[in-house]
């Protein structure tokens, strides 16, 4: 067996350790005689690992007491049509910053359940800004206001938390959830698929301040109402069970490697080591603001692009793969979360090396 | 490492040979370096996992070309709003039958989204019969006619297909989907979570004929807007990859042991064992009409509710497990999936001769 490097954007690596324990435990979990994948979602043994795994997600970001965490289905293409259909209600209408393809998609999906207004765009920089917070146009009545903490596509990531008043903060957080500490309190609503730090794609992590509850629209599903999803610890309806057992170990391991502080510090290590190269480089090249860059997703372009394709072979044949970029953005695109080695990185970075001495 | 007899009605027993293959796998899936957990969802490796998992519901229930087979997210609870988003546009109304809780739900959930006519209910029977067809009241401008092909709480099962005329037939078939051959050119919708006769929970089998895509209501999100997900091949959002890979490898395992006239064999065999026994016990005890009989969920009563405790105990040291019956209707309930083997039925009577033997 050989294990690749694997920089996919998502579904993506996870920590090997994880996965060993999955493995062991595929059919007897814990001397129970049953797979986690076999056990009703009321039994002792799986109520208890989904209570372990809330509290993992409490005590690895510090949620305060009152908010509440719920795992959901749906990712968070689902979620932008399920937050307004929990939260628009308030006031009928609703602020978003727009910063990428992510933002564009949540703000159209918003607008069939009230009013939205795009209160700063970074359309203007070809998404590769945040638009400072002295440009939003923020609207005090509004009930709720969106931003996309880091864009997976166009890789570039909030570094600082803009104030935005009194106004309830909603950030999609999918690909940059648990890679370093936050302040909870800072925010109304936080949602992320599972599927970049945390585990496995099919749960979503909700966390939600308890006084934004029971806002919904009247045509909000049952299994999306997240009051209804609190009052019944996130088993109104039977959850994926097995993806939040994935979860549940995911996040043990990152409290046993020392947390999100230790995982910031991780992740801006393989961060800078790949940015500091391509800022040297004469072949490779990042366009985004260096203030706003991502920790997580980079994305580059080689000077000529014809050799798109011979570079990506190169990295297969290395055993790097999902080096691809989005169609959107093109060229090559480095995912580096939480379980993804500092080794991945180098060997990328010693290739990128190689193939810039033979081409450029 | 000890196996149980696991008669839990969802998420329910495995095949084993599934789950030691998903074990094998877990670190390296043939080859690839990867997880199958760690996938990028528009990779090679995935989209032909997911396009083999298609082509195994396609063969196993003899789906026609003119039906899409999608795989979302939500559950049958999802779906109960789901549904009614994207088809009851049609006509602005939709005909339920009733014939118990799973039922009950989904038409409290559909009149969200439009006028909801009740055109039959058992409840007159405490949900222990089938209404009979000639009993129904329809409405031909229905956009559909919806039921519960099996009651997975009070133990109704339909043996015969009602004809609805030229009205599409939507069926919820969680618990029954793949425990025997179905005509779908029948239907117009199935809808069935994965989690008793498929695989883990967290992925949701919709079989939809293609001229039913199209009349999603405005607010339908778009992750659950059938039309959107066919035509992106169920990939509009992040699909659940993990939970479609184990899909894929219990339906070739349900396929290697003859398909689904064979799984119907062996369920009869399970059910008839049981049944048998409990027809002539003078102290156990099923309420349900003989001929609408559940073949996948037997709830039964002892002649002393006071001993409940003390018989799951029994159960429990002889290696049965999950067998205590739903709130709703009290007593026991054995739930008896493709997956769960003869010997546990044969174990079950044998214990319920030995307990009735003590305590009659």
């Amino acid at each position: 067996m050989s294990r690749v490097f694997n920089f996919s954007p998502g579904p993506a690596t996870l920590p090997e350790a994880v996965l060993r324990q999955a493995a062991e435990e595929m059919l007897d979990w814990q001397g129970s005689g049953m797979s986690v994948m076999e056990m009703s979602h009321r039994g002792k043994e799986f109520m208890g690992i989904h209570a372990e795994a809330v509290a993992l997600v409490r005590e690895l970001m510090g949620v305060p007491d009152h908010y509440k965490v719920l795992f959901v289905q749906g990712g968070a293409i689902g979620e932008n049509a399920i937050v307004p259909m929990n939260l628009m209600g308030r006031s009928g209408r609703a602020d978003y910053v727009n910063t990428g393809e992510w933002s564009t998609r949540s703000i159209a999906e918003a607008a069939k359940y009230g009013r939205v207004q795009v209160a700063a765009s970074g359309e203007a920089s070809g998404f590769t800004a945040i638009p400072p917070r002295a440009s939003w146009q923020l609207d005090p009545g509004a009930a709720y206001v969106h931003i996309c903490s880091n864009e997976t596509i166009g890789g570039v990531q909030y570094h600082q938390l803009p104030d935005v008043g009194d106004v309830p903060l909603v950030a999609d957080m999918s690909s940059d959830i648990m890679s370093r500490p936050i302040d909870v309190s800072r925010y109304g609503l936080i949602y992320a698929g599972a599927q970049k730090n945390m585990g496995p794609s099919g749960v979503t992590v909700v966390i939600v301040r308890e006084d934004l509850l029971g806002h919904a629209l009247a045509i909000t599903p049952s299994a999306f109402n997240y009051q209804l999803q609190a009052e019944n610890d996130s088993m109104y309806n039977t959850p994926p069970t097995y993806a939040i057992y994935i979860l549940g170990l995911v996040l043990k391991h990152t409290r046993a490697h020392g947390g999100l502080a230790a995982m910031e510090a991780h992740n801006r290590a393989k961060a800078q080591l790949l940015y500091d190269f391509l800022d040297q480089s004469r072949y490779f090249s990042n366009r985004v603001a260096r203030e706003d860059r991502s920790l997580m997703n980079v994305p580059f372009h080689l000077k000529d692009a014809a050799l798109d394709a011979e570079f990506l072979k190169g990295a297969q044949a290395r055993g790097m793969v999902q080096l691809k970029g989005h169609r959107l953005v093109g060229g090559m695109r480095a995912s580096l979360y939480n379980a993804l080695p500092l080794e991945a990185v180098q060997a990328l970075v010693a290739y990128m090396q190689e193939f810039e001495a033979a081409h450029a």
